[in-house]
């Protein structure tokens, strides 16, 4: 597995642009992702019930159709809470795309993110579209861009490529992400487009895309807030020229393996990017007897306000990490417990069989000062384990989400 | 239902007393509050998992015993994630206070709330204890006293006491609380002791709890972390001499209404001083199918992050309600619901049928700059209604646990 640079643009016969539209007030608002060639489509979405237009459309046309073209996104307005006016707007985005690629409408698939409950600007979108397609590239750069463009209260660029070989060929997945708030996936991540040459049914990329993000997107919270317009679309236009993936194979787990590179590097990303957060939290549990209560219990631990807090002040308070775990709906003995905490290689255990270790305060505070710390809790119960990534929770993130739409 | 001045030793026959012992540096950190005569005891404690020592021994001795005579109270160390030694100081916590008073050990209750995985300071607590004893007085006073001995982050103090006529007799209803944070209760509160006069059996008196704190403590949140340590106690001495309550007649609903007066004076209390909170948010969900819908519904809403940092912010960003009432896990339509804010006698629409209403965003920051504001949301499925109580999510919040312990 080789790191490229680049992301959605990474792989063979995909352009992509991003500009300003006007849709916020100064950054790039609005970008196109586009195959030459017709994309396998597969995608997760968020599970709240208030579903954002764009969301509701492309469960849709993935649902009816096995491959679309094009990707429209846009920040600025999230496109949820519209009504059936913003299901019109949402049509006419995709309409507007299919009718300067001449394509179908319904292989146009679309994606908003931004604020709740206002209308798109489609004056500034139809405009933008207009303005996207003659930059259309396959450039990295071009890739950046569009990354650039979906960008909300984000403070990096989420970019990932990868290739690697599969069987004769040599098979290429790049993709792009966007946080910051509002993240606490349930099926899916904010905004994520991954792009791939693979050639691989859409059965198939569906399933891969399905488990990848039990592992990935819906193991990292910013916020316990699910959104309303989580969108997670892989397409594989098949350039690669490998033997189709058609069963589950050794090419197919080679593949979840590239992909799952992919997802986590952009999760994680985006875990460490949430609004004002100055640290990535990584926790892992283990000695688990399943897989779902390490997960459960992992997520829990990352979600915490307390343990954001405390993370945030370098502050080994771990009752707090087992008080979460304690109310994670997992059933454990608290009394086996074995607590630690990790970063730059240094280790130490807070807890031995449910009560405090011998430990210097002091080292404690060294190691939950840098910018990547990880917690690990054995459980001792079983073999499973799981990882799940957050962020710290500062002064920042009030600031930026008290007053968010000024 | 008449308010009366004081708490915990409101009711006749109730004694109370707080002083400082030194397990917190300066300020009071232990309080005893006692029935004259053997009181019926009812409680529920934390549905988390790790549960403080103290917990099990309430849980145990209420299981146990019909009556019980003490509650003593520390705070500053929470006796959580202790271990057997733990269980060994609450028991020796128990025992000091029943040597002096001359009554068992298995009358006396325990309760703890501060750091987590740290050991009592015995020391501290039995010198604490033999000099509280001189101290029991039932005056007001005393009561307050006992009621400063439990607050942590608090910022002032929670007692109420309602007196009302059951049958030909008069009878008091008391109690203190403390919060502030780690407060989403599951089954109880942080600390809340209520005594009362009244006369009734246990069995009622648990289903009274029981019920009470669905309305009550368990519609609040400060910051979704459920404690190790929750717990609500009620006493009832039975010296106001009414008719024993053994049925559920019209006494038993007259006392449970006064009950309830007094738990949701305490809750709003409690939420209303969550770490770091400059406002009250109270959210009624109006409409539903079921209670427990409606219940679910507002308590989304109340612990959502990014609704209360816009109602710290004092920003009308409403699409952050129905993003936390839509992954509430209850099916509603999006497309029907009405949400209105209030606060001083001033109502707004800010959505009618789950889209923009026409309002002014100066009509809407004004209501929400409020120390006391409201939001209801009418999901127009049925007639069940419920209330919540949080508050917003500020700079303090983070001030006070990124750096809790130090």
């Amino acid at each position: 597995m080789k790191k490229l640079e680049g992301g959605v643009t990474a792989a063979r016969g995909f352009l992509a642009a991003g500009i300003h539209a006007g849709i916020k007030k100064k950054k790039k608002d609005i970008a196109l992702v586009c195959s030459e060639v017709p994309a396998v489509a597969a995608g997760t979405f968020t599970t709240n019930i208030v579903k954002a237009a764009p969301v509701k459309w492309c469960q849709k046309v993935i649902k009816e159709h096995e491959t679309v073209r094009a990707v429209v996104l846009n920040s600025g307005v999230a496109n949820a809470c519209t009504g059936a006016a913003g299901e019109k707007n949402n049509l006419l985005m995709a309409k507007t795309v299919a009718e300067h690629l001449h394509i179908d409408e319904e292989a146009v698939l679309t994606c908003s993110t931004g604020v709740i409950g206002k209308q798109l600007p489609m004056e500034e979108i139809i405009w933008g579209i207009q303005n996207m397609i003659p930059q259309l590239e396959n450039s990295i750069e071009a890739g950046t861009l569009a990354a650039e463009a979906i960008m909300t209260t984000d403070t990096y660029l989420k970019e990932y490529a990868v290739e690697f070989p599969l069987n004769d060929k040599v098979v290429t997945i790049g993709g792009m992400a966007k946080g910051s708030g509002m993240i606490h996936p349930d099926m899916a991540t904010m905004l994520g487009i991954i792009t791939t040459d693979v050639s691989i049914s859409q059965e198939l990329l569906q399933e891969a895309v399905r488990n990848d993000v039990k592992d990935s997107f819906n193991m990292i919270s910013v916020d316990r807030d699910t959104s309303t317009n989580d969108s997670l679309i892989v397409l594989a236009n098949g350039l690669a020229e490998n033997d189709r993936i058609v069963e589950k194979k050794d090419d197919y787990t080679v593949f979840c393996k590239a992909l799952n590179q992919v997802t986590t590097h952009l999760a994680k990303m985006m875990a460490g990017d949430g609004e004002g957060a100055t640290k990535l939290l990584e926790v892992e549990v283990t000695g688990a007897r399943t897989k779902e209560e390490a997960a459960a219990l992992s997520k829990s631990i990352i979600a915490s306000n307390l343990v954001k807090t405390a993370v945030y002040g370098s502050d080994a308070n771990w009752g707090r990490i087992l008080c979460a775990m304690g109310y994670a709906g997992v059933e454990f003995d608290p009394d086996k417990v074995d607590l630690f905490i990790e970063s730059k290689g240094s280790r130490l255990q807070l807890v031995k069989d449910g009560v405090a270790a011998e430990y210097r305060e002091e080292t404690a505070t060294r190691i939950l000062s840098e910018k990547k710390v990880k917690a690990i809790a054995d459980i001792k119960m079983g073999e499973k384990k799981a990882k799940a990534w957050g962020c710290d929770l500062t002064y920042d993130y009030i600031k930026i989400n008290g007053d968010y739409r000024s």
